[in-house]
């Protein structure tokens, strides 16, 4: 159905200067296809493809090109273009690109927009980053509740073009307070005379303009609404966050969390344009806390050092043995930061998840201490395999409940529980695993010695 | 705005028998937070609960109930009310529901529904999970091309109730071929003479029926609509997703690859109601493949037995420097994996990532070698600072390479990048950590023997 341009055919067009040709084929393309071809040109070249196309286009098409891109484009391009551009966005969309420029490029900015737009852009620009009033739009259709169905419609049909969705319409009081909303259909099937008042569905769901964007987006999916309206902290209405940015904002939500459980910081704009410094210290900060984390492993070993030195075959079984109890308790880990995010799992099953993850990890560690034995028989005789199998039983219970536990500790100390990261329950697992290990040990071969 | 029923509430209601009192209270829920405190309470006291409310907000309460609690009530309720609920159910909420039941359950459910109703379902049923044909619904309004927008709209007005969406009617022509598109709002403004084809758009989007649902939630996503067409082979319009349920399935997806990079198999229908079996079952396959990826480790160990006993100080670092090389390769790897889920990073880039990320790890490798080096140093004097210290610069790099490629060759082989778990990728660390770090161990003390 779509008509695909590719990169290649793009670039084949520009080079050949066949823009008559690219006009036409541009405006049988979404938006967002155009935005991910602007996306790896060069700012000059793109420039040039926007300028085929109508400025309500070019508007929404810079409303889908990540921050970064857009930037380029915002810094290299000239006033007069921009300027028309800029006038045409959505609100939400201008001010999160305006948050993305840095200060020098403010300036290119304002002077585009009439004054109350200006405003509009400082009060939205405003709100601190992850919150309801950093992803809501001020392009939303409102309505007195006095007003009948068919003058609403009629203001509806006339705001239609500059507003987001006309499919639920917020009413508000003259004090400008939310009390109700009312779906586009549902004016459709009202008598004509009839006043809002009479018809709009009271029990609006709301959220204040501080709230979490994460929270933000699962309130959005779990009623399965197209947006929420946000209010100040005297119920004023002051803006709605629609579906599609809660969607964003969760796949950034997401993002972060795969990254913090992978043991890097997150970060942020993406993975392919980010810089190898920016790289670095996303991953440098838990490995570094690994070397330290092994000062204890280490002292362990060195106290165990006869033993050791004694029975070197010990030593095949380490590496083993303290990644089952990384492992087991990375598992145990990635699944309660999950349904603690998802909402599936609340603070307050603690409990019996600590009971069940007893029962899973002594299975677990059974299961693992007898694939285990075999090995350890046929290269150190029957004390190792014995050693090695009650060594595997226990660390793999312990590593497990250290995971499972760890997101709900941090929660409760006010982290994120994402924290719980591989490379932190690795730590911890490898110095308990040592000591359980080499304790275990000594226990069955010291007679021996 | 929101009346919140608690959980102790609505016991206490049901217990002192209020059920006029709860009644009222129920009413003025919304239908998503009864479903989870629904959730929670044995099936009895569920069904006592739902007679309270009328049959269109039962069936509404039940598409928001989980599928387990789902199943439960749909088992133990009586015909004839089931009967009722299942009638008025959203088409591709009966059918997700109906896949939930065991066999022996699905008769309960065609009774209840009329023939035309059974074929649909039938139909919905059938398709393979994770397609869009099981994501979409059948409740879509479809306007024929010669309408005119007066009779369009009040075809529309006459069969909004039944529908999902009237916001977006599609456009069929006799063959039931998909030709086009038209908002609810361009209805509302397109002069009440003009035919439908005149002002539909035709540059419509759509997903065929065996499109993987990832795909199809991507595509609403990326192109911010409410809903997307599905279309069979021939281009015949057969159901619609919608982005609520586009929504629910990426949380799916985004749950099944942490787990997998948890180094679980995913676990369907969430962790709180998960079993101890099913628990097992999913962590234990990595487990195991660690235990046997160890003989690689363990053959390298044994391969160098002398040098190690001759140097038990060598031991002291064999915990960190595999796990250096496990965790910077499970970082590389879980924010490959991200990046390749979200479209941030296509298979094309592979190179760049590569000359990238070695650039990356060679600095991670320098730091940790510099901040072990001094550890070294202190538990075993120079030589011992160099052996560990070079060996974390090579280990770590390797790791991070074998991290970062993995998940690529999955893609290229079919595999589910996210298969590139931490377990896996700890193993093969593993071996090849202690293998770089005794063959520099023994270049630098085989001369000292």
């Amino acid at each position: 159905m779509t008509v695909a341009l590719t990169r290649e055919a793009l670039e084949a067009h520009l080079e050949r200067g066949l823009m008559q040709a690219l006009e036409e084929t541009l405006a049988e393309e979404h938006p967002a296809d155009v935005a991910a071809l602007l996306a790896d040109l060069p700012p000059t070249e793109a420039w040039r493809v926007l300028a085929l196309m109508p400025a309500p286009r070019q508007a929404e098409t810079f409303g889908y090109l990540p921050h970064p891109a857009a930037a380029r484009l915002v810094e290299t391009g000239e006033r007069a273009r921009l300027a028309l551009v800029v006038s045409e966005m959505n609100a939400d969309e201008r001010a999160d690109l305006y948050n993305a420029l840095s200060e020098t490029h403010h300036e290119a900015f304002i002077p585009a927009l009439a004054k109350a737009e200006r405003e509009d852009l400082r009060r939205l620009a405003a709100y601190p980053p992850d919150t309801a009033g950093a992803l809501m739009t001020s392009d939303y259709a409102t309505l007195a509740p006095d007003l009948s169905a068919r003058a609403a419609l009629e203001k509806l049909r006339l705001e239609a073009p500059d507003k987001e969705t006309i499919y639920r319409a917020y009413v508000v009081d003259r004090e400008g307070l939310l009390v109700g909303s009312v779906r586009l259909q549902d004016l459709i099937l009202a008598k004509p005379d009839a006043t809002v008042d009479g018809f709009m569905e009271r029990r609006t769901l709301a959220v204040p303009v501080d709230a979490d964007r994460e929270d933000v987006a699962r309130k959005i999916a779990k009623y399965d609404v197209l947006a929420l309206p946000v209010v100040d902290a005297d119920g004023r209405l002051v803006g709605i966050v629609t579906h599609d940015d809660a969607t964003d904002a969760m796949e950034a939500e997401v993002t972060e969390d795969f990254h913090k459980a992978g043991g890097s910081v997150s970060i942020a704009g993406g993975l392919r344009d980010a810089s190898l410094w920016l790289l670095y210290r996303a991953r440098v900060p838990w490995l570094v806390v690994l070397v330290f984390g092994n000062l204890f492993s280490g002292a362990g070993i060195a106290a165990f050092e006869d033993v050791i030195a004694a029975n070197v075959a010990l030593v095949f079984f380490l590496p083993l043995l303290i990644d089952s109890g990384g492992n087991a308790g990375a598992q145990a880990s990635t699944l309660m930061v999950r349904a603690l995010a998802t909402g599936d799992v609340r603070m307050g099953d603690w409990g019996r998840m600590l009971a069940r993850e007893l029962s899973v990890a002594f299975l677990l560690g059974l299961t693992m201490a007898l694939a285990v034995s075999g090995l350890g028989y046929v290269r150190g005789g029957p004390e190792i395999a014995i050693i090695v199998a009650s060594s595997m039983v226990i660390i793999v219970t312990v590593g497990s409940l250290i995971g499972m536990t760890l997101p709900f500790v941090l929660t409760r100390l006010k982290f994120d529980p994402a924290t719980a990261s591989a490379p932190l329950i690795t730590s911890i697992a490898d110095a308990t695993g040592v000591l359980i290990y080499f304790a275990i040990a000594t226990q069955f071969l010291i007679p021996a010695l």
